[in-house]
């Protein structure tokens, strides 16, 4: 080994700096550490907290987590006694010079600036909440770090209307902790849904769980203008809003790459190569601020998730220690609770695969969580989305009180272990009563792709059904007499399944359609028809999806 | 097509019987009927009941079902009216013509017989339970069907005490089931431990639960007969059982298979390919009763389990019709709940690893199912077995108040895609702090796994422990004092990890093994260690899955 003279430094030992904190930054410093005792390791953070759940945030503002202290996993003592690592907050960069690999640092107490030597440069600064030019925004909160819950907790204190504006994950988050504390809150979404991973079907039980639970949901409209205790809408109404939240949405956060002069990709993120490499080999990015490749286009995307930030951490510590490793094309699973509704998804959904021209087939099921006879048992609603070609697995979202995190999670699997839709029907999944059911929801799953593409059932989907009944195809709701009356498609002709194959001369001559409540009775229908010399398709997912579907047309009209 | 005209039958009418009326045969006969609307579909069942939630019956004994009516999913009225199926319930099969094609039925409520002809035959039999050769065995009450339920349900009305006879999925269901009506229950289990696909150590937890729950649970120990009110022990004691149940295991109905003369294979189950042909090509079998093919080593096996049976009846069904389709190698999850304690399991164990000669490697972890600051975590214990030369997942083994079914499923389908445990690391599951971890648990053991197979951190197993020590390894506690204050392994040396930097002049001279809580801090202390030129191996699994593993080991002893 060398010795620099001038400094006494072993040069044998690697000097990383990392810019960021939290989830995949320290996720780097930490596995940096235990692959390389004698590196010196600097984490540069500009909030005063390092490795805070940044998940948790909206659930201290709502009294779910209890403890302040709770949020704060380590502190820069702790991470140094345990990892040696050298953890500066309230710091941020003020320049990178790649050519002499420094960075320069200002400490937001006391303004000093000092300068800090590296052989690689991590950076690991997230995104930043997108702020709208609005009237008035200056009064809206947003929510990042632990200083953002001190000022949202200290807000909501005394308050008792919010408005949240933005209806993705945080924000739904956040209108859901106000709730939790007592507050009229209002959610404001300028689409006509909330959590666009969803399509439109499977977004509305969320909304109707949303207003369940006393949120004021307004989809379709914008807000205009914040004022003094009150929120402004393009529809010219006025929620009240003692405290504003502003939730539209995070876009990657890179001042500090463009300072450095590294390369930003097509989307507005950090471009970074498979090694997490910039367009400086000395510096490399990883989380929130980086552009990925998306798992089935392979372009790159935007995926600003903790699961994937932290990936992204341990394989870059891996990378820069030598070891085998590589960033992977992402999924972007996600999950999220909506006052006790598991909302879930992975891939792509049917609006972008429209958006992108890709074809595909739609699969709507409403499984029970459980066995039924059970207690507990909670209906879902998945939907699969499958390349018609190959049968591989595009998409998945669910929707329930319980389990859909399980079946979300083993489809996101069978697509990391490139199994087909198809393959569902077979796996093996542990079956008890409480837990699921002899034939799980997921095999179900595989077994109306079998059925759907062995063309044993064709199917059609709800927002077909208005166009082809237009066309003559005549409509045969196939459920009982008591669930027609509680609501049923207009101008369907009701035949119970029970009483069909005696009742088939009253069937009108034509194309025909069965629909039932899930689709398991349409599907038996179906095949009794076609067996019968009838051209009969079963509406996929039945009643249940297509007012689902139905109910998301009149957000859209509003 | 042609007529048979002296029966007026058309010949294109495909006859199928099918005997049992439950899971496997249920799910052909209505799949036959979705397939072949114009085929004579007979069911034949011994008890009264079809299609009824076999996997339910000890929760309705045990009130968590309250309803009976809720266990009878399908009636042969119900049946009829829907799929056109003939059912026949209180009937048995007498003979089997194979050459003729003809089945002897009688009826068991007039014992009448009559004569059934086939095209095909269905055998779906299931498993009877095994009965123990005991003075007074007579008096022990069996659960398989219906009437044994109505059967056990009466018999503990009155009752305050029971013996449950093995502690198996069966055994340990009723146990609970009877505890949850008030009673007293001894759970007696001749090996020891209960739940035999769990490794010893794994067991500990549910011994625990079982006795924190009030279960008189006795290990290692054989009943030697059965008295009035009572029950004899091989160890001299005598348990207090008004109510006797065994539940030692199953074994394949073979009667009817052995009477048509068909082939048994050499684990005493119908022999059947993997069209689910038997050694007759007109007779087909599923189910319990069968022999299937073991994923791992591809021999056969005996794996009596409702979604096994289930997945067989359909893919039958469609074989039946022609439609692709074939029976496939099976892993065998499973899962029981005892007393909230979730017990899930797929592919191998280690005793059977061990047993067969077969290499692996163990890891154990012992992660929260969801984010630790979120209200309400639990913690697991995991095991994953590794084939170390190709990185195949060969099983897995899970406990835990929650999410162990989610966890376990997922490997389940990671083993049916072909990842491997370094795979693991990479899988993209959904992420909330109610549902999950940045770093899942399931990534965790893809972590755990390339440190091992990398060798960035070698360790030891529980079980190797106490020999190194004998051998004059020295076992580094790296826990704080306050942990080693209740409980630790005997002859540690305690350094709490994060002092260990500025104490390494205290360890002894030789090779070492750290040890912390459950595997963690253990691995960084191991990585410093080696990484200052010692030789430091991690024990897996920390303190937690020692101390199990020892716990066990004195249920062996007793």
């Amino acid at each position: 080994m060398s010795t620099d003279t001038t400094s006494g430094r072993d040069e044998a030992t690697k000097r990383y700096v990392i810019v960021g904190g939290v989830a995949g930054g320290m996720s780097t410093a930490t596995r940096l550490r235990r692959l390389d005792e004698n590196a010196e390791i600097t984490v540069i953070e500009r909030s005063g907290y390092v490795s805070f759940a940044n998940c948790g945030l909206p659930y201290y503002v709502g009294g779910v987590i209890e403890q302040r202290s709770a949020l704060l996993l380590q502190t820069p003592e702790s991470l140094a006694a345990r990892f040696g690592i050298t953890v500066l907050v309230n710091t941020e960069v003020v320049s990178v010079n790649t050519t002499a690999r420094e960075v320069t640092t200002r400490s937001t107490m006391s303004d000093e600036t000092s300068t800090l030597a590296y052989d690689e440069l991590v950076l690991s600064p997230g995104a930043r909440p997108i702020t709208p030019q609005l009237p008035g925004i200056e009064r809206a909160l947003a929510l990042r770090d632990v200083e953002d819950t001190d000022a949202m907790a200290a807000a909501v204190a005394g308050a008792q209307t919010a408005v949240v504006i933005g209806g993705g994950f945080i924000g739904v988050e956040v209108a859901e902790n106000l709730v939790h504390r007592g507050m009229q809150v209002s959610l404001v979404e300028a689409t006509a849904q909330v959590m666009a991973p969803l399509d439109p079907e499977m977004a509305t039980p969320v909304h109707q769980r949303l207003r369940d639970c006393g949120v004021d949901l307004r989809l379709g409209v914008s807000v205009t203008a914040i004022g003094d205790q009150v929120v402004n809408l393009s529809d010219g109404s006025t929620l009240p809003g003692e405290v504003v939240v502003a939730a539209i949405g995070v876009r990657p956060d890179t001042t500090l790459a463009r300072m450095a002069g590294l390369t930003i990709g097509p989307r507005g993120g950090i471009a970074v190569d498979e090694k997490m490499t910039t367009s400086d080999p000395h510096v490399h990015a990883i989380g929130d601020a980086v552009e990925k490749v998306d798992g089935l286009s392979h372009e790159t995307t935007l995926v600003p998730l903790a699961n994937t930030a932290n990936r992204q951490g341990r394989v870059l510590a891996d990378i820069l220690s030598g070891l085998p490793g590589a960033d992977r094309p992402v999924l972007g699973t996600a999950i999220v609770g909506v006052f006790g509704l598991q909302v879930a998804s992975t891939g792509w959904n049917e609006k972008r695969l429209v958006a992108a021209g890709r074809p595909y087939r739609a699969l709507h099921t409403h499984p029970a969580s459980h066995a039924g006879y059970y207690p507990g048992a909670a209906q879902l609603a998945l939907k699969l989305l499958v390349d018609p070609e190959t049968d591989e697995i595009l998409g998945a979202q669910g929707i329930g009180d319980d389990g859909v995190d399980k079946r979300i999670d083993v489809i996101a699997t069978a697509i990391a272990g490139g199994l087909t839709a198809s393959d569902l029907a077979d796996l093996e999944l542990a079956y008890a009563p409480a837990f699921g059911s002899a034939k799980d929801p997921v095999n179900m799953l595989g077994y109306v792709d079998q059925n759907t593409a062995q063309g044993i059932t064709d199917t059609v989907q709800w927002h077909e059904v208005g166009e082809l009944m237009e066309g003559g195809v005549h409509l045969i709701d196939v459920r009982t007499p008591a669930e027609v009356a509680n609501g049923a498609i207009p101008g369907a002709i009701n035949i119970p399944v029970d009483e069909l194959r005696d009742r088939l001369d009253e069937l009108p001559e034509g194309d025909l359609v069965v629909s039932c409540a899930v689709g398991i009775r349409g599907h038996i229908a179906a095949r009794m028809l076609t067996q019968k010399g009838r051209n009969a398709k079963n509406l996929d997912g039945g009643y249940r999806t297509w007012s689902a579907g139905m109910a998301s047309r009149q957000n859209a009209a509003s």
